[in-house]
C-alpha cells in the first residue's frame, strides 16, 4: 500500500491527492469539500495506527506522539478508542457537525399496555404498623392477608410459602403508596402517622424515595405488579397483570422486567450501571431504565458520533445513502454517569429519531455498547427506556 | 399437638412445664438454668408464630401483635427473619451470650503463595505521558510493547489483538505503581511529573485509590498479574504467575479471581456488594474482599447469632454437642455496609476460629447468605477473605 501522507496547514489536516481522497471517501473518512477532503484529529491517528500514515507540517513530519503532544484534548483517548472499535467492526461512524439536524425516524417506540386497577375500599380499614428503623410496616390484621392474596402487596408470612404466616410485611414504597391511598399507619404506642410523618422518616434514610414512588406509581396504576428487583441488583422488578403470589408450580408468572430508577440529580459509576445491566441480563430480564422529571436542569452532554449500523438485510449501512441508526456517548468505564447527563443524551436522540448508544471504555480498550428504547406507558409521570447490551 | 404456653413475669419469658421443656431442648431452643428454660424474644415471637405459642403475663394473653407492640426494638424484624429462615432449614442457631468465648478452630485459612517477581531496570527508561484529564498514562516507546508483553502491565493496542498497536495505555493504578518503582512520567509540554503529583491528581478523581494501590502492590508483588475486573463489576482480576497477554487460543490463562477493595470508611449498600458477587459467581470467579487497614477506626458491630451447619457426612450440627460453625451478622437488602462493620464482624469471627456468615434479608423475607473463608498472602498489607454465596 502507498504511504498515505496527511497535510496540516497549522489549522486543518486534509488530504488533496485525488487518489487517497477516493480510497479514504470508499471508508467514509474525512468530509470532503471543494476538491479537498478535511479530515478530524480522531481520524487522523486513526490512520496513523491503523494504515501507517504519515502527517506532513511544511518540512516537517509528525508522528502519533507528535499528534498527542501537539493536539491532546480533554477525552481524546477515549474517544480514539471508540472510534477504532466501531471501525474495527466494520461499521461506519460520523461527527454530528458533519450530519443534516432532522429526524431520521429510527427509534421506534415500544408501547406498554395500561389495565384498570382500584384498591376496594374494604381494605383500608387495615392498621399498619410503621418501623421507623427498619423503614417498614407491618400488620396483624386478617384482612392484611387477602390484600396480599389479591394484589401483592408486601410479603405474608415466607416467601412462596405464605400460608402460615401471622402478619404482612410492607417496604418503605409501599407503605407510601398504601399510606397515600387512604391506608392508616400507627407507631406501636398507636400514635396514626400522617403521610407526611412516614415520608419524612423515609426521606430521612431514602433520599430518592419520592422519585422510587413515583416509578411505582406509574405502573401500580396502570395495573402492574411492582416488587423489589433486590436479587436482580435493581430497585423492582415488574410482573404483568394477573401475576399472583397464590399461584403455584407451572401457574406461577415469572417476572421478566427489571426497573433501574435513575434520577437526574444522581451520579453512579458506569460500572455499577453496568453491572446491574449485566446481571438482569444473566437473567434473562428486560433492564428498564426510569428518568423522573429533574428538579432542577444542568449539565451540557456529550455526543461523541453518529454511526451507521446494519440494514435488515444485514448490509453495512453507509453515511451519505443511508440514514444513521445511533448517536454515540462514551465513557471510561469508572467514569460517573449522572442522571441529567443520560436524560439529555435520550433527548437528543429522541429528537433526531435516533437510539441512543452508550458505549463504556474499559482499561484495556475494549467497548461494551449498551442501546436505550424508549417505551411508551399511558399517563406517566417518568420516561422510561429499555436498556440493552449489545454487540454491534 | 398441645397449646404451648410461654409465661411473661415482666421481665423474662420461661417455660416451666417439663413436657415443653423437654419439647423445646430438642429444637435447642431457650436458655435452661435451674429448673426453667427462659427464651430469647425471637425464640418466643417464632413459637407463637410457627407453633401458635401463647404468651401469659399473669392473667392477661399476649399474642404476637401485644409482643411487637410491647417488646418491638431496634432491628427486630431482620433478626426474626434471619432466626426463622435459618430453623426452617431444619439447621440451629443461637445467642453470641449463650455460648463459651473459645476457639473453635472452624475457620481455615487458604494460602495463596507468592512468587518472585522485579521488573528490569532496563524497562525504566520507558517514558509515559500522563493524561491529567482521562487520569491514565500513554507510552509510544518501542520498548513499552516488551512491557505488555513480558510483565502485562497496560494494554498495547487492541485487546487480545495488540501485535499493530501503536502505544500502551496505563490504567491510574499502573501508572501509579510503575511511577513508585522508578518509572517516569510526563505531561505534553514535556514537564516531568513527580509521583506525588500523579498521586494528587489521581486522588482527586479517585478517593480510595491509595488502597486499591496497596492492594495491588499486594498481589503484583507476589508475582501475580492483575488487571481491571470492570467486566465482573470488582475493581480487579487476578491471574498466577505465567499467565501473558501475548499466549492465543488454548494457552491463554483464564483469570479465575476477581477483587474487591472495601475501604474501611467506604459504605456501600448491601445490594450493590451482592450484585458484585453476583456477577463473580456467575462468570465462575472466585470474589475475593481486601480489606486494607483502618485510617480510623470506629463502629460497633452487630453479631445476631451463632449458628450450627452440617458435618462432613452432611448430619445437622447440635448445640451443647458439636461446635459451632459460622457467627451470622444481618443486614436488610437497602441498608449500607460499611468497610469497618464487615473489618469488625470478620475479626469477632476470627477471634472464635468461627466463619462470618452475612445474612442479607430482602424485602420479601428471603435471605441471601454468604460465607467469609481468610486467605493468606505472604507480606501483604491488607486482609483478604473470599467470599461465597451460599445455600445452607
Amino acid at each position: 500500500m502507498k504511504l498515505l501522507e496527511i497535510n496540516f496547514d497549522g489549522k486543518n489536516f486534509f488530504v488533496s491527492s485525488e487518489e487517497f481522497i477516493s480510497e479514504l471517501k470508499k471508508s467514509f473518512i474525512g468530509n470532503f469539500k471543494l476538491g479537498t477532503l478535511f479530515l478530524d484529529l480522531i481520524e487522523v491517528i486513526y490512520l496513523c495506527e491503523i494504515r501507517n500514515a504519515i502527517v506532513r507540517e511544511k518540512t516537517k513530519i509528525l508522528n502519533i506522539e507528535n499528534l498527542f503532544e501537539k493536539f491532546y484534548s480533554k477525552n481524546l483517548l477515549r474517544k480514539y478508542y471508540v472510534y477504532r472499535d466501531w471501525k474495527n467492526r466494520g461499521l461506519f461512524l460520523t461527527f454530528l457537525e458533519r450530519i443534516k439536524k432532522e429526524n431520521y425516524g429510527k427509534s421506534p417506540i415500544k408501547k406498554y399496555p395500561s389495565f384498570e386497577f382500584k384498591i376496594p375500599e374494604e381494605y383500608k380499614k387495615i392498621k399498619f404498623y410503621f418501623l421507623e428503623d427498619e423503614i417498614s410496616s407491618i400488620s396483624f390484621d386478617p384482612k392484611a392477608k387477602e390484600l396480599f392474596e389479591n394484589f401483592w402487596f408486601g410479603q405474608y408470612g415466607i416467601y412462596k410459602n405464605y400460608e402460615k404466616g401471622k402478619f404482612l410485611f410492607l417496604d418503605y414504597i409501599e407503605t407510601l403508596y398504601l399510606a397515600k391511598n387512604g391506608f392508616k399507619f400507627f407507631d406501636f404506642s398507636n400514635r396514626q402517622l400522617s403521610y407526611e410523618d412516614l415520608e419524612k422518616a423515609i426521606k430521612k434514610k431514602f433520599e430518592i424515595a419520592d422519585y422510587l414512588l413515583e416509578v411505582y406509581e406509574d405502573w401500580r396504576n396502570n395495573g402492574y405488579v411492582v416488587k423489589t428487583g433486590y436479587k436482580f441488583g435493581t430497585h423492582f422488578r415488574l410482573y404483568f397483570p394477573g401475576a399472583s403470589p397464590t399461584k403455584k408450580g407451572k401457574e406461577w408468572q415469572h417476572s421478566k422486567h427489571a426497573i433501574h430508577v435513575f434520577p437526574q440529580e444522581v451520579k453512579m459509576p458506569m460500572n455499577q450501571w453496568a453491572r446491574a445491566i449485566r446481571v438482569a441480563h444473566s437473567v434473562r430480564k428486560t433492564f428498564i431504565t426510569a428518568i423522573p422529571k429533574a428538579r432542577k436542569e444542568e449539565i451540557e452532554t456529550q455526543i461523541d458520533y453518529v454511526a451507521y449500523h446494519r440494514k435488515e438485510n444485514n448490509e453495512v449501512e453507509k453515511p451519505n445513502i443511508d440514514k444513521p441508526s445511533f448517536l454515540i456517548t462514551s465513557l471510561w468505564e469508572d467514569e460517573e454517569l449522572s442522571g441529567s447527563y443520560l436524560a439529555n443524551a435520550l433527548k437528543i436522540a429522541d429528537e433526531l429519531g435516533l437510539r441512543l448508544l452508550i458505549a463504556i471504555v474499559d482499561k484495556e480498550s475494549s467497548i461494551t455498547y449498551y442501546v436505550a428504547n424508549k417505551i411508551e406507558l399511558p399517563n406517566s409521570k417518568c420516561t422510561y427506556y429499555e436498556i440493552e447490551w449489545i454487540n454491534p
